[in-house]
């Protein structure tokens, strides 16, 4: 899997936040996916999970945006962004790590009370 | 462990950088750490293993300057910096995780041709 495909993978992130769009997550995300947000919270495992978990970020009105360029390295990609929903922001940096088919298999997200 | 201590074990790491002083490394890090950079390439197994390769990175006269906030989570803290050569740079994100000890254990950097 290319750079540019792992740089386009963290645009489509931005967009479904944008737009709200949970399709674009489903199309993001494997099967078995697992997200862990913020890092040390109980995981959500595969695709049905994650969704659910995203249903309610997206509802939230967050928007993401970049500070930063992605860096991409061996089958992962890591970026930093700041999180915005009305006057609150947070400053985060996620971790996407691909499968062989080019879907995001794991995300990590760090940021913690001292980045709001 | 806390956030100040993550915090400072970064700010730790930078000086080494500054100072090129390995000792600071050997402070940092557990005796079984593991350093995978940039992720995708061989790890370094073990303190010995770890500061051979520092040997080289702070030998390259290389210093570091953070380009946003730590994002402290769970037993981890991600940092975006800039790795500056001379007239050359490197844009990196580097996750730290730590043992019980408060010791760095595990270390992935994520950088690529992209972010030179």
């Amino acid at each position: 899997m290319g750079t540019s495909d792992k740089i386009a993978a963290v645009h489509k992130y931005v967009e479904a936040f944008a737009k709200a769009d949970i399709n674009i997550i489903r199309e993001i995300y494997s099967d078995d996916a697992i997200v862990e947000d913020p890092v040390g919270t109980p995981v959500h495992v595969g695709i049905e999970d994650v969704c659910a978990f995203y249903d309610g970020a997206l509802g939230s009105g967050a928007k993401l945006e970049l500070t930063g360029d992605p860096r991409c390295a061996g089958n992962a990609v890591a970026f930093p962004f700041k999180a915005v929903t009305g006057d609150f922001s947070v400053e985060i940096i996620d971790v996407f790590e691909f499968n062989d088919d080019g879907k995001v298999v794991s995300m990590k997200a760090y940021w913690g009370p001292d980045n709001m």
